[in-house]
Formats: C-alpha cells, structure tokens, sequence
C-alpha cells in the first residue's frame, strides 16, 4: 500500500491501476494504492480511515458497511465502478438474509478491491435500530471512539499448554485485533470462565483505549457477537440536566432528554449551593448524591425510551460548570466561592463509572472534559470544542449567558476567556415580572415608536397580541409575566421608540402622551399589558439589565483588547438562553459588540455538543485539552480597565462604542454627544447625579 | 557524567578525578565520573544506583543514607577517603538535630563529591523504627519497589493561571521528580484540596509505577512529609496464610505472621472445597469473604505488631496456588477440579485493593505473581522466583511438597514443570498414627538394625526418648502420633534395619526376633510406641507413603527425562513440609532423585520469599513472568511414561535408580537383582501377586 499524494496523468494512472487499484476514502479524502484482492475494510485500516467492524471480517455484524460511488470523479482522476468491486460472496449474502443491507451497500470486510474505487463510508450505520430519533445535532462528527468492540475465536484449554483462559482470550485480541498488554478490569475475572463457555469460545471483547502512553483495557466481555455498545453525553447544568445516548457503532443519537437539576432544593443558584455545603457537614455528600442520582433516572430514561440496556453502555462524558463538576465527583466546592476561586482539578478526568456510582456497566468509563478556569468550566469547554474558535481564522466570539456569562474569543492564531458576574437578569430573576420561559410568559415584544403601544407573543399562544382571538387564547393559560429573551426585547424597543434615554432612565415627561408611561414612585414604568395581572417595566428592571448587559459586555470588551480587535468577525451563542434571544435587540441593547448579523448565530447547547463530539471521538479529547491548555484566562476581577468598560456599556447600546453594522438595519436613537472621550466617565457621574 | 567502565592506569585516573571524581557505589558495582560538587544522591540516580529519597533533596526524610568506604581499592583503583565527600552542612545538622544519623552515615543529597569514592548504599536505612523484627529470610533483597513517596511543594492557587490545585501538583511531581502524564486515582479527588491547605501546599505524593507502557499513578496524598510506606507479601495457603509486613522505604520486615485458612470449615483440602463451590450456590462467595477476612485479620495483627497504620500500606503481594488464588480472587474454581484443568487467569494480575476489599489504603495496589498451570500455582512461582533455577548453570530440582508436589527444574537454558498427586500422606493424613506437627507428635525416629528398638524425639520434648527423665517429660504433654517429617524417617529406618523390604513389605518372619513387629490381620506392623496409646507403624501406612513417594519421584523422573539428565545437581525443599524432612531419609526413601547431600536444602517458604521479592522489587515481576512464560509445563496425567516410573518408584529406594551419593554415605540393604532391566514392571507384577 503506498499513500497517494500525488496527482498522476490518466494513462499512468490506469495501467498501475490494473495491478493495484486506487481508492478514495469519502468523507476523508483518504487515497491509497492496494493490490488487486485487498478487502476495502483492509484498505480502510491501512488508510486509518475509521469503519467499524466488531466481528472482525466474519461478516456477522454488518457494522462495516459501504457504498460505492459510480462515475467518473474527474477531480480525482478516478473513474470508479460497481464492477471494480468483487460480487457479494456467500458470506455476505448469508448475511443479508437474517438481517437487511441497505440498497447500494457492501460489507467492507467482504468486498475486494478489482479497480479504482471511490468508497463512501456512510456514518449512519444502523444494524439494530429500534428507535430513530431526529438528530440532536446536525453536523456528521467523525467517529473515533474510545471503545470498541471486538469478536474473537478463543482456543479451547490444553493440558499440554496451560495457559489461562482469559490469557488465551488475551493472545487472541492480540492476533486478531492487534491489542497488546491489555489490562483486564479486576471485575470481569470472576466472569471470564462461564463467557467463554456460554459462547461456545466466541465472545466479544470491549476495549477501551483513550490513554495515550496506557495500555488498553479489557473492560466488558459478553459471550458470542455481541453488536451493540452506546455512551452518554451529558451536560449538568445547574438547572437542567440534558443528556444524550448515543451508539458507540454507528454515531447516531438514540435518545435525547433533560430533568431538572434536583440540587435546586438545596439552592437555586450556584453561589447558594456553596454556601449549604459551608453552612451543612453533609451537604456536599447530599448534592453529590442527589445529582448523580439524577443522573442515573436520567440514564434509565433515555435507555427506556430507545429501548437500551443500560449494560451496553460503555463509555460517558461530561460537561459541567466548576462547581456541578466538584459536586459531581465528590469534592467540596467551597475553595470556587472565593478568591482565587481555585479548582480542585482542572484537567480532564478519566475515572470508571462504578467510581462514581453510576447506574451502567460496571466496567464503563468515564471522561470530564477539562475546565478553563474557576468560573469558566468544562460546559465553556465544550462549547469550545463544538465551536472550536482555536480553529477559525477569522476572530470569533463564544458566549453563553446565564448567572454567569463565559465568553471566549479568539482564531486560531490565539484564544482568550473569562466569565463576567451577569447576575441573574437575563434569566428573569431580579426582574419585577420576570418569569422563566413556560407557557403564559411573553417571549417577544414590539412597541409602536409613535403610539408606544405594544404587541407581544406570549408562549403557549400562536398569535400576536394585537391579532385576533389573541385575548381568547391567552385567558385560558393566562399571561404571568416575561421571559428573558422579551426582556431584552422590550427594553431595546423601549430604547428604540425613546421611552428610554441612552441611560436607560425612563423619560417620564412622555406620561402625558402615553397611558403606557406611568409614574412609579419617583421613577416611572413602561406598562407593557394592562388587566387582571398588570406587567410593567420599572426602572429598576432597566437598571437591572443595563448591570447584567454591562458586565457582559465589558467582559467581552476587556477580551477583545487583550486580543487588540476592535471588532469581532462573528458571535456564537451558546445556551438556551441564546437560541431565544433575537441577536439584533441583544446588539441594540449593547449585550454584545457591533457584528454582521448573518455572523450571528445561536448554537444551542453547545456543551452537549462538546460532550458528544468527546464521546464519538477520543481525538477531540486530545484537541480540546490542548486547546485549554492554550487559551489564555483572563480573571476580570482583577482587571483595571474592566470597571471602565463597565460603565461605558451601562449606555444603551454604549457610551464610546460604534455599532456600524447594526446601523445599516436599525435606526438607532441619535447618540448625546459626550464632552470628549475621555470623560466618558466623568459625564456618566454626572447624569448619575441628574437622575437623582 | 560518564559511565566508566573501561580500566585506566593510575596516573591518568588522578588526573582526571580532580575534575570529574570517579565514584563506585556498592554493592551494585556500578561507577562514574561526576563533577566536583555533584550530590552523591544524583550521582546515584543518574547511574540507575536506587537510593530511596522522599523529601527530593530537601535533608528531611534522612531515607537517602550513605556511607562513604575510606581506603585505597586496589581492585577498582580507587582512593576512597572522608575528604573526598563535603563536609555536613548546615541542612543536614538540622537533620541530625531532630533524628540521629548512625556513625558514619551521611545524607546523600546534602553530600557533595570532591574527590574519587567508594559509596555503600546500606540496604537497612531506618528512620523511624518502631518493633525491629529478626529478618524472616537472611537474603538482601535489592530494593526498587513499585511505589514511590515524593514529598513536593506545590504553587499556591493564583487567579492569573487558574491551574486546578491538582494540576499544580501534577506539574510539580513532573517539575521534581520527573513524572509524566500522571493518572490520578479518582478517590483522591475529594481531599486534593484540603490536603495542600493542611499541609501548607507541601504535600507527599505515593506515585505507582509498575506496568510497563502505562502511566504512572498517583493513588495516596498526605499533607507535609509522609515518611512511611508499607507493602504486605502473602502466601495464599490451603492451611496458612502467611504474611510479611515490610517497609517498602528500607526493605526491612517489620513483622511477620501466619493465620490458619480459615475456608478449612468448607474442606480440609483444596479438592473438597472446590466440591463446596460445586454443591452450595453461594459457596464460592463464602470463601472468597472468608479469605480475605482472614488476610484482613492477619493485616490488622502485624500493624498492630509493628505500630503502623494499615493506611500505608500502599502496594501487596500475593502468591497462592491455583485454587486459593482464583477463590481469592472471587473466581469459581470449578474449572480447575477436572481436566483439562483451565486456570480462568494464569498471568499475572494488577488489581488495586478495594477491588478485593482488602482493609488497606483504599489507593493500594495488588499484585499477583502468575500462576505456572492449573496445577502449579502463583506459590510455585514466587519459589520459583525465590530459588530461581532459570539463574542457574546448574540443573536445579526445586520440590514444593503438599497435597500436590509442585516441581521445578531446571537451569538458564530451560526450565520444566509438572505437579504430582502426592496426596496428604507427608501431611500425616492416611496414616494410621499420624498427626499434624505440634506437642506430643514424634518428629525424629531411629531404629536400632540389630534389636528393631526405636529411639524418637517428640515435639515439645527436648530430648530423645532414650535419655533419662523423657518419659517424665512426654507424660505431662502426651504421645499422640507421628508427624510427617517422622513418617518419612521411620519408614526410611525400617527400611534400613531390614524390617522392610524394598517392595516395602513388613517381614512377618521377624516378629519371632523381636516383639516390636507384631501381626495386624494379613500383614505386620511395627510397634514405635507402647503404652496407653500405641503408636505403630502399619502396612498401609508404609503403602501410603509408598504411593505418595513413587507419585513425586515420577512427576521429578518425568521432568529429568524431559531436560535429557539422569542426575540433578541442587535440590530445593520448599514448605513448611521441607524444613522438617531429613533430606538423607527423604533419599533413602526415593522422594528425592540421589544428590550429594550438601546440595540439598530446605529453603522454607519460599514462595513467601518470593512474594517479598516481587513486592521490594519490580523487576521481580519482570522476572518471574518472563520466566513462567518460559517454563514447560508437563502435565504427568497426559505422560505415558510416568505410570512406569510410578511403579519403579513403589520400590525402596527404587526399583531401578542408583543412588550413588547417597551409598557415600548409608549403607543401604543390597538390592534384589531385577531380572532384566526391561522386566522391572513385571516383576513388580510378580511380587505384587505374591504378596497377596
């Protein structure tokens, strides 16, 4: 096999094509010549391109699928033919009468290479599908993972060579599979004997092999074929726990699902569960077991829902925040409540589900994504690794906000992150109609420039407010309060229509012209629904999201001078909070810095994602921990210049900063001309001094 | 530095000394050239001379002690003196300020070369002695145990490099001590934190590093200086447990202890417990609990002899036969009760200690030596080790004689194996007076040839039974039987007196010379011991000990015939059983291959030994599983020929083996000429006819 870099002319292709054809690997791209006879399988592993195969070329699991692509591929100087592959053989075909190959396909392990090929290695592979969910994610992640299975043949026992059973089993994976020095979990021992016997000396082997510089592992063994292995991908959030089951064989998501966090009853926020760990001897114990209890429903559902063995899984990564990542191991978050905010462990973490009491095959392992600093944890690494700003070539911003916002900037020349203290506005919390986003809160608002009167949609209901039957809808499940995304939604439009000054002070004089305008005390309110429940907006809840707005962008800001840019190229939310929000009205409201809006993008959870793409692929591990190892953590506490970029983003959209993007599609208020640039601040004092 | 293997002259040695002094270390041998100034500790380690160090060069731990020879090695051609070494500096005073240091001692990381030496690295560096046990075993083991202390101060948490606390750690043991990619044992998680604030960020580190191609592992933490790791070596008996406790930081063995098997209520021996196993569902369960209990018990006794604390041990070693390892090791031993014999593990196994439950530190490893064949265990191995016939230019014949004869030999260029079904009659078990050995069994018997009259020794008796006050004496504790060691004299002796023939049979036609042999049915028998409780020597026991004989001489026959020798040149005894048997009666009797005595040696347990071997030192791992891969094992069942060297062995000595060295020494009965060499078996037929 020689690895085929070079472009040929036609002809000579063709004749060294006779003795050893050509084959192009897609998605890959991987090329390499093979002798006339070769399996694509065996092509494929010599290539590295990875296809899955647990029965080792017996043609018993159908795992190693592929299609030929017909035609000319004049880009590759290939012309390629299903007559350049051998027929389906009687292995194959004794196959395909107990279980179905898809039309076009081929077992890879059986198939021989005749001529030049383009071989697709599809990565939906489905040999037991029982529930076929919509995908989580759309984007194809490259399989690699750290466990696979494998079937070997074991020699019966021999007086005359008394080697172990399980040390036959040993030889075995090393001839058939290659594996050398494998350890074997300690567990699997008592179980080895009645294995081998129970398949008749065939037994499948799983392995896991994510180390480098470790052996691999022996860490499940079952008798006979077995042709199912799954992981999970989690995300613990403080609030939500969302979890992906994933085949380990094929790629595909089986099942997705959330709970809520039940550690919310020892402490809404995170700050509040530190303080029960401080204030309660066994308050630590408590939260670690809740959450991994939950974990454990969580994990019991999903495999329900696909109808999974909760046995078959073998491998579980996840995210977290630093201190759902303490609780989740086991150690005591206290040392993150406080200056230096100093992690226990901060690098990846391999351990063993029976570790950490999980509710899955003993043997299992487990991985945590690194986290990036005491704030910024392995959630905001995930993120990084879906995302991947370290592999962009123009400069992107990465942000998921949430009682903390973590932001990270960078390309690939260079990577920075820091999180800012948003507080809890943006979730609706310190806001006096604030809600969370359930049915019956407001989800979207737009106030008339002129009139000042509003229309909003309301969750639950499938009309605008001024539309009707809307009322008639909204009684039956009533409107209690706003959301966070309306929230930033109605204090932009209450900017754009003037109701409030760059300041964020709602121009009480505008009273006279509005019912809407209504004194509240010495400030006033914007009233956004009238009725049995009344929804206004205070000056406090301004107040309250100029801070939270403020301090992310200053965040943001202190980035992208350490980056030395003044703008950024494009801005990815993370979180759910982000899918909701309407990127325009964020950069109206100053949250996040001028930007093309086409560059601006909601990701979903991107953690999850993170956490998937590290279950697929061992190699995204290896990328994201030297990734984190590069990025560059900015503490924003201990910034001098972050408390001024605070106070300039206190303006609506900012005191200094332009926003000529966002200029081309909204008409922004005419800005107060500040005295000079200096004294930026200096005014801000001033005004402050006004308003009181 | 350079290693300096080459001869120099004289002249050119000094002159070069005074730049880069030579320095030899002992007893390894090993030497080279060092700059002036070097800390001897360095020059150790970078000549591969293990010198343990915990505190990495700090003069706390005092474990790097030294001693520098003065005068002139002709033989190495070195000058050695005191003034070729720094004189104690202010860090080693405060040393020896707190912990004396024995004259002559230094500390070698305080210690600077100045001039050529001669550096003895004692063997018995002890720093905090507490109980100081007499050695179990008299051999210098060279230490370089599995597990290593390095005590390191790790940076305080700084919110500019939000490095986890761990990860600090992790650097510094890389920074220190040259660890790489250090796995870290999830149960340390929790205590990271407060373990670095209690000791003030200066912390000791148990470092793993045993497997090869696998990472090192972090699996102990204690705050400040840690000066204290222990290991336990166990022997798995089917009667005893045996255990050492040893300072894996000096080698010493601070106490050792033994404990019956307390799964002798489920079977006395091995084949009846595995019945257990076989008829009571929970049976394997129930002695894999009580093992390790017992191991437990056993642990908590040395500690407690010595004053340390179980929770450093940090490494064990067991060795076990094939039947106590797997239960040990929670197998079902089933397998092993019938052909073909399939041991479910036979290499070696890494374990950690709460995968076995064991009641030392929860991060303490496992390690058990491999076993040889389904009869020939992990304890064969340890002796093996021990004894180490695969060192040998000569052909060695190591016997471990139990239930099952265990039997090696060999020499570097090949070594075989084989067990042999011995049965319990060396136990004292089927035979009609026996016992096991302890007060009031007679171990020693002589039998006058001219009046049949027996003189013995008896167990807790200190004289012979012809010497005056004896009787008195054997009154208070009782004659109550014969213990193996005494079986085999007392047959050996009837055998020379002329009372049995070499068929074994008891001549009837004496009884009229002496009343000592006195009729018991069809056959005789020979009165040891009248009185209130007789104490004789029947025909089935002399065919009992016959049986047991002729088995182990065939098994050793069948492996002599393998390595093509008809003499063997070292003859181990192995075992409790060994340390009491005469070798001279165990080759009158035929047990043994004909030796020159001088040769032959009771080595006690050494599969102990070989256990502590492999626990201080993990090239004895290295070693011995290199060399049980080597071994040949020979399974007697599968050999046609051993059914014929079992019946020439019946005969006393042997129906056709010289034993020439020993006629040196005994004058044994003249043989009954066999017919022809070929007839041997017929004539046993005939005489086996005749007796009947």
């Amino acid at each position: 096999m020689r690895i085929d870099g070079t472009s040929e002319n036609h002809s000579a292709m063709s004749e060294a094509s006779q003795k050893d054809p050509l084959v192009l690997f897609m998605p890959s791209g991987k090329r390499g010549r093979f002798p006339v006879g070769t399996s694509v399988l065996d092509a494929a592993r010599k290539l590295g391109v990875y296809v899955e195969s647990v029965c080792g070329g017996r043609a018993t699991c159908g795992r190693c699928q592929i299609e030929v692509q017909e035609g000319s591929f004049a880009k590759h100087k290939i012309i390629s033919s299903y007559d350049h592959i051998s027929p389906v053989g009687p292995k194959e075909e004794r196959y395909a009468e107990v279980r179905k190959i898809p039309e076009g396909r081929r077992l890879s392990c059986s198939a021989q290479i005749l001529g030049d090929l383009v071989v697709d290695v599809p990565q939906d592979t489905v040999v037991n599908a029982q529930v076929i969910r919509k995908a989580a994610t759309d984007r194809v992640i490259e399989r690699n993972p750290a466990i696979q299975l494998c079937y070997v043949e074991v020699d019966e026992p021999d007086m005359h060579k008394p080697l172990g059973d399980l040390d036959r089993l040993k030889l075995m994976l090393e001839k058939d599979w290659g594996w050398q020095n494998i350890l074997v979990s300690q567990h699997l021992l008592p179980d080895v004997q009645k294995t081998l016997r129970k398949g008749n000396w065939g037994v499948t082997a799983a392995i896991h092999r994510d180390l480098e510089g470790s052996r691999p592992n022996l860490i499940a063994l079952w008798p006979g074929l077995h042709n199912e292995a799954y992981g999970i991908a989690c995300d613990i959030g403080s609030t939500t726990i969302a979890m992906h089951l994933v085949s380990l064989l094929s790629g595909r998501i089986v099942a997705s699902s959330g709970t809520s966090n039940p550690q919310i009853r020892f402490g809404e926020d995170l700050m509040s569960r530190v303080s029960y760990v401080m204030m309660n001897p066994d308050g630590r114990e408590a939260m670690t077991k809740a959450v991994r209890q939950a974990i454990n429903d969580l994990t019991a559902r999903v495999c329900a829902e696909a109808g999974v063995n909760p046995n078959d899984i073998l491998d579980a990564v996840f995210v977290a925040n630093p201190i759902m990542h303490h609780l989740f191991l086991g150690i005591d978050p206290t040392e993150l409540g406080q200056a230096p905010f100093a992690l226990a462990v901060s690098g990846e973490v391999h351990t063993w589900s029976r570790e950490i009491d999980l509710a899955i095959n003993h043997g299992a392992r487990v991985y945590m994504l690194p986290c990036i600093a005491g704030h910024v944890g392995a959630d905001a690494a995930g993120a990084t690794l879906a995302e991947g700003p370290y592999r962009q070539d123009r400069m992107m911003l990465l942000v998921d906000v949430g009682t903390n916002a973590e932001i990270v900037l960078g390309n690939r020349d260079r990577v920075v992150a820091a999180s800012s203290p948003t507080g809890p506005a943006f979730e609706g919390a310190e806001i006096s109609s604030g809600q969370r986003a359930a049915p019956g809160a407001i989800e979207r608002v737009r106030i008339d420039p002129v009139t000042f009167e509003p229309k909003y949609r309301v969750i639950g209901v499938d009309m605008w407010s001024d539309e009707e039957g809307f009322e008639e809808a909204a009684s039956k499940i009533g409107v209690t309060g706003i959301c966070g995304s309306a929230i930033i939604e109605v204090v932009a439009e209450m900017y754009l229509a003037g109701i409030i000054s760059e300041d964020g002070v709602v121009d009480g004089s505008l009273a006279e012209r509005s019912p809407r305008i209504i004194a509240n005390g010495r400030t006033f309110s914007y009233l956004l629904r009238d009725g049995e429940q009344r929804i206004t907006v205070t000056q406090n809840d301004v107040r309250a999201i100029q801070l939270a707005k403020a301090a992310l962008y200053a965040g943001i800001k202190l980035l992208m001078e350490k980056q030395g840019v003044e703008h950024v190229d494009m801005i990815r939310f993370a979180g759910a909070f982000g899918s909701f929000i309407d990127p325009k009205y964020a950069m109206v409201l100053g949250l996040i810095p001028d930007c093309d809006l086409a560059e601006v993008k909601a990701v979903g959870n991107a953690a999850g994602t993170g956490a998937l793409m590290a279950l697929l692929n061992r190699d995204s591990r290896r990328e994201i921990e030297r990734a984190v190892n590069r990025i560059e953590k900015i503490e924003t506490a201990l910034e001098p210049k972050f408390q001024e970029f605070f106070v300039h983003a206190m303006a609506l959209p900012n005191k200094v900063d332009a926003f000529p993007c966002l200029s081309t599609v909204v008409t922004l208020p005419a800005r107060k001309v500040p005295t000079d640039d200096g004294g930026g601040e200096g005014g801000g004092r001033r005004r402050r001094r006004s308003r009181e």
